[in-house]
């Protein structure tokens, strides 16, 4: 009963399709072979197995079905979990409702293209170094969502790490008498600059808990001064985290906290600033300056999804 | 009156040179076409600009010079200090006694061959790569001498950054109530793990005072026992720390607190077990089984700086 779409071999001009699937909706992009944006579509998620499925194939007919000019050479999906490479295998995608799922494998007999699929983050740092337009670039990629997690990619090479981890910077403690975090340590950046633990402290009872407490704060109130301090010091210690373990010329801030903008922004650098002042050391790094924001709707997980895709597709049809 | 020693003149077997230049001692090696030991020496070093000069020159001469059936075809050099690169600019080097000197640019007008300068923890991982067989590998090297800071590399390329900053891990803090730093902030991993503060806290009087702070726990001294458990946890942080941004497969501990051998690794195995007892995240990442140890009087750096010479010397004479 399973519809069946072959976007490989249907007539038309080649792309790479790239798909960010989050918890909510789906955005989905077509390259053509000079990695322009050739189609965009977004659409709602569907959660759980069949739905993770149904969504990307969905799309991918939109883009690439028989009545479109388009075909799918390769498609790259960026989804919020961890990825196994180079099987494709998706475990605790928690938003999706995936536990452990072989999606890279069944999409590949779904689409009859070859399918790489890799954890949203890294795609979003891939996409982030596109955006800026050189390839060939070192940068990290901080996404402050419900969690905290990064995307560092080295002169123009996704870092994965032997399992994956790599970037998981989020429960890296540093408060021994912080506030104890769910993953069973305390302290973790996560606990004070994830928009989860964040809004679960402010208590709001809106969508927008942090713009909330932004807000309050704005106003004067202490416990959201306090609360925005912490935020700050925990980015700015992300931050820092990065370039000194990395030297990275550039730490791109991204996520539904990036949508804070400049209000995000100048807490965190005066929160750098104020550091950088208390020592030489890291004054002569200047990590401030290598502080950027991604804008919002930049569609960066997509486009770095695509480009994910394509780097993958080519290996495994490359001449022997 | 300057001796001239031109080691790539003369007649002989190729060699690549490797020289660590340490605050005290230099060890030097040479290694034929197919990566062996083929000649070292050892002798102490002479600080200052000139003292250097005179220390690198006169090794060189012992392996490569005229009476010797080797030439030298490219010369690497581990620094302790921050190393401009491509230039062989040298900043810092306290322990050498080197403000700021041109060091690469000298040693190759001295030598008659291509000189690659990099900082001695940097080539010590590289070092540490090629000790174990495996080439093109990631790990990283966690360097507890005086201060602490790691070399990370990733499928055989050594990280260096945008400015050679990449693994000053020593200065990340991960306590805002820790102890003062000589850089200028609090609580960085350096004022517990590293062996300069360790011995300003214990305050021994002997030349080993850690060696004497771990005799002292094992007979169950208070003061001890805490300043040898801050330690471990001190390493322990960088080791998840490293792990946790890059997903290296090893974490090799090195430098003159790795003397401790054993003594230390139990004590840090023991932090990092504790810590992923009480969270399923960390214990996932099995830690603990990451952690080696770098064999004492290894030559890893001395081995790291001739490979690390020989790719340089290798690019800049590659035809185009």
């Amino acid at each position: 009963m399973t519809r069946r779409f072959d976007g490989a071999a249907s007539a038309g001009r080649p792309v790479r399709v790239g798909l960010d699937v989050g918890g909510s909706k789906t955005e989905a992009l077509a390259l053509d072979a000079e990695g322009r944006v050739v189609a965009r579509h977004r659409c709602g998620s569907v959660r759980g197995p069949a739905g993770v499925v149904e969504t990307v194939r969905d799309a991918v007919a939109v883009l690439c079905g028989p009545s479109s000019a388009l075909r799918a050479e390769s498609v790259g999906i960026g989804i919020p979990g961890q990825v196994e490479a180079p099987s494709g295998r998706v475990r605790h995608a928690v938003n999706l409702e995936l536990r452990d799922l072989d999606l890279g494998r069944i999409l590949e007999q779904e689409l009859g293209a070859p399918v790489t699929i890799e954890n949203d983050v890294k795609v979003a740092a891939v996409g982030a170094c596109r955006l800026r337009g050189r390839a060939a670039e070192s940068l990290a990629y901080l996404n402050l969502g419900t969690g905290v997690a990064a995307g560092v990619v080295v002169d123009g090479v996704l870092q994965r790490g032997v399992g994956g981890v790599a970037g998981e910077i989020g429960h890296l403690s540093v408060d021994p008498r912080g506030a104890a975090c769910p993953c069973g340590q305390r302290g973790c950046i996560e606990t004070v600059a994830g928009g989860g633990a964040v809004a679960r402290r402010w208590g709001g009872i809106g969508d927008l808990p942090v713009l909330e407490m932004f807000d309050a704060a704005d106003r004067g109130d202490e416990r959201a001064l306090r609360l925005r301090g912490e935020l700050a010091g925990g980015v700015a210690a992300a931050v820092r985290l990065l370039v000194l373990t990395l030297d990275v010329p550039a730490v791109l801030l991204g996520g539904g906290l990036a949508n804070l903008g400049d209000r995000l922004r100048a807490v965190v650098v005066d929160e750098l600033r104020g550091a950088a002042e208390a020592s030489d050391f890291l004054g002569s790094l200047r990590v401030d300056e290598r502080l950027e924001m991604l804008p919002p709707g930049s569609g960066a997980p997509a486009l770095g999804a695509a480009h994910v895709g394509a780097e993958v597709g080519t290996v495994r049809t490359a001449p022997v």
